[in-house]
């Protein structure tokens, strides 16, 4: 049946159409059910597949739901750059401001909380989603780092990991184990006290 | 059988017997097996009592391994205060460093990640953790910071709250999520970046 170059034009377009439709059906369907009760029963029937094609493709519903979050990830045109409009300050908070919304929504919150706590308990999916997702998305933010560098707002001798975390980690910290209200205004203090320190500050610098 | 006055000291002293061999049973297992193994079953059989009597007390998996968190930190004299030299940031690096020791040693890292998830999961337990264990430490390193306020290390408007979550949100986030080696140094540097901020500050201050 091959045409002999593997496989034809058409069977690769119905076959990349069923593997969008599996991955959409997993992420829609883990935000309404939750992780513990997806299972590749449902998405086959959500897709309108057949259980044995999913099985062909991804050896746990934790693989596909990974990999719906990296086609999302890839549909939104890879993963963007940050603002960059010269004030470091006022983008972050931009930034942490959009974050809190898309956290803050059902849509997005359960099948994100679902692909994180897997995290934790998979060393293996870990490394995955840290070499294909983290790592890309935290060099974008590197990025706007290293732009705020040479613009002479941060130090050139700045660990940009632990400043990425230091901006990044308590917002995610607080949403993942509910620790308290995720909004926009918590967003900006922790922008502002990471550039600023914890401690006073003297007259008038940088 | 009833004594009139409800239970017997002597049966009272064997159900709280009862009640710590399963917590530590709850305990040892989930670093053992993982959390999604543990069972009631399987906790049964380790503190060599019945099912029934588990289900007596609890109604979850989840539900014993949290009481089970709860023992272990009344045993070690409730949560103790954090240390106060008079030195905050060496004050920090010493407790963060040891949180670090804890989370890298698998006794602690398998039961501490299982209950998170959990939490992650569960907005109920989440609450009830809030209220019983992560409110009570999160006083005790606000104290330290307060006392930070009166020693003139810190400013007197800062945000508490912010504050806690800047010092010890990016070292849980990089371990819940496995985003990088978690070590000594590392968490220094965490104290040192949330301390002074990441904007280059001016002459010596504060």
């Amino acid at each position: 049946m091959s045409t002999g170059s593997g496989t034809s034009p058409n069977a690769a377009r119905r076959s990349d159409a069923s593997r969008r439709a599996i991955l959409r059906a997993a992420f829609d369907l883990v935000g309404e059910v939750g992780y513990a009760k997806l299972s590749i029963e449902g998405i086959a029937a959500r897709a309108g597949v057949g259980k044995q094609t999913i099985y062909r493709w991804w050896p746990s519903k934790g693989a596909v739901l990974f990999d719906a979050f990296l086609m999302l990830s890839e549909d939104s045109g890879g993963s963007p750059a940050l603002p960059d409009t010269g004030d470091l300050r006022a983008d972050l908070v931009a930034v942490l401001r959009a974050t809190v919304e898309e956290l803050n929504d059902p849509r997005y919150d359960e099948p994100m909380r679902a692909l994180n706590t897997e995290i934790a308990h998979d060393p293996e999916l870990a490394r995955t989603y840290l070499q294909r997702l983290e790592r890309p998305m935290r060099e974008l933010k590197k990025d706007r780092l290293r732009s705020a560098q040479r613009a002479g707002e941060l130090p050139s001798d700045l660990d940009l990991d632990v400043a990425v975390d230091l901006i990044w980690g308590p917002l995610l910290n607080r949403w993942m184990l509910r620790g308290g209200e995720l909004t926009g205004d918590y967003a900006e203090r922790v922008v502002v006290a990471a550039l600023d320190g914890l401690r006073p500050r003297g007259g008038a610098v940088g």
